[in-house]
């Protein structure tokens, strides 16, 4: 079953210990697309300015990405430069250039709206609520933020938690987001209060835990963990965050059921997809994927945690 | 099998989120010692003063642990008081007094020669080497170190890694031992070039890998990962890893086999104890459990992250 993502597609600069490259196709959706790409048809909702070409369209097109949603507005592309020291899990911005993202409105295309399944990747979270308001025969919904307006949007980023089954975020936006509480279960708990029946948080080079709302996806309401491989270079780690949700929400929209064990198994494939992410510099890393490759990593990832 | 374990004995002052306890019986080797305890027969080379009274080794001839290798010097036992505030995976020092483990000269009383499985916690590595030699009839060692040791005594350590089978330390550990090197994988094969068969990096709350040298207790060199589960209330994390070790070492000695599917069992074994002993201040967590209950986490754990 196809899905929806709306979020940002933009132009980065990064720098690494591993070297670095300018002007890479890069954004949120641009990840979660290509990684989502790979397990079902996906739909873009986003805009690019008018430095945007054929060229950088074909590597969506090159995935059977649909980007009718994908507005060409006058003016440039957002853009965004950063650079990655020791840490490769905190990247320092050098610049953000919003440019024609500054004024976004999504519209999604009506050749969108059978779509059954939708991820919101961070924008404003009244951007979030109005695409989810209009694509309302929608059987899932997940959903990203961030510090940002964790910080800024509060009330609004609550109104829409109401409307995300599942929120993806990692461990510092999940403490931060429960009021500053520094353990996971009890700020997971308190998260799931707000809204979302599964809450993901992402754990960098530790892979990833899924927690369920009691009685949500199935019975009872212990947590599930994903590992993430130990990578021999991290070239890049802008993206990971966008492209293990790709491949966590790709996976789900694939499959007719929607229970534990498919959120589960999906949890893995996030971790597998964010783990092809920063092996290479952009989006370079999932563009040249077979379904064959996913699966044998997704096998390490399986041998690298099952005991027999 | 038995196993012998040298290290500190000690009280420990405890202040965390959770509250504060003071005199609480700790030290490495006594941490060790009990987590081991529930799987095999455990003897203690270490060194007390005259404040250690009756009732404290009667903790350890509880759980039926030998103490005849506790010198019983003149003067106090060592003493460290600490606090942890928001990341409880750090601990800040408040005092460290040696007392009676300044001058600590481990002596192996001749009862415990027949141990084929030595654990050296974190001491000088001279003293580590030491103990080794005396013991040259073992068929598996373990040990730790620190900080400390890794920056001031780098030569005398990377002679006693030569004499280790089984290194275990944490992520900051594993990175300053490989000289700085940032990737996990990276640093891991520097440290298992310096001698040990098996790497064992603790990663606090997001449990712990296992890095096999090429060829070392089976084919490949895959590494391995066990979850921790999230924990409603780290009400003290002293001795986790300690508690780890004997956990991840007991379970080994408690088997005839020495194979790679021993070593991923010890690797969750470690990591249960290790909750154990962070749920309750001191040792108060590993004090009271039954085999039953570390089997039924054990399975937890493997729920944790087992997909069906």
């Amino acid at each position: 079953m196809s899905i929806v993502v709306v979020g940002s597609v933009a132009f980065d600069n990064v720098a690494s210990p591993s070297g670095k490259a300018e002007n890479l196709l890069g954004g949120a959706a641009t990840f979660f697309a290509l990684a989502a790409s790979y397990f079902t048809q996906v739909r873009v909702v986003g805009v690019v300015g008018d430095d945007f070409t054929d060229e950088h369209f074909e590597v969506f097109e090159k995935h059977k990405i649909d980007t009718r949603g994908i507005e060409r507005a006058k003016g440039k592309t957002f853009r965004w430069g950063g650079h990655y020291v020791d840490n490769l899990n905190e990247a320092k911005t050098d610049f953000t250039e919003l440019n024609v993202f500054e004024k976004f409105e999504p519209r999604i295309p009506n050749e969108y709206r059978d779509s059954k399944f939708l991820f919101l990747a961070n924008i404003h979270p009244d951007l979030q609520a109005l695409v989810r308001r209009e694509m309302n025969g929608v059987r899932l919904t997940g959903g990203d933020t961030m510090n940002y307006w964790i910080q800024r949007t509060r009330p609004e980023l609550e109104r829409t938690l109401k409307v995300m089954n599942v929120l993806l975020i990692n461990d510092t936006e999940v403490k931060m987001l429960a009021s500053n509480e520094t353990n996971l279960l009890r700020a997971a708990r308190k998260v799931l209060a707000m809204g979302p029946q599964a809450l993901v948080v992402k754990h960098g080079e530790y892979g990833a835990t899924i927690f369920f709302r009691e009685g949500s996806f199935g019975i009872g309401s212990h947590p599930f963990r994903a590992p993430a491989l130990p990578i021999e270079e991290v070239k890049d780690p802008t993206g990971a965050g966008d492209s293990f949700a790709g491949g966590f929400m790709g996976y789900i929209a694939s499959q007719s059921e929607l229970n534990r064990e498919v959120l589960k198994r999906a949890l893995f494939y996030g971790s597998v997809m964010g783990s092809f992410a920063v092996e290479e510099f952009g989006t370079a890393g999932l563009q040249n994927l077979t379904r064959g490759e996913i699966d044998a990593r997704f096998q390490l990832f399986r041998e690298l945690t099952h005991l027999d």
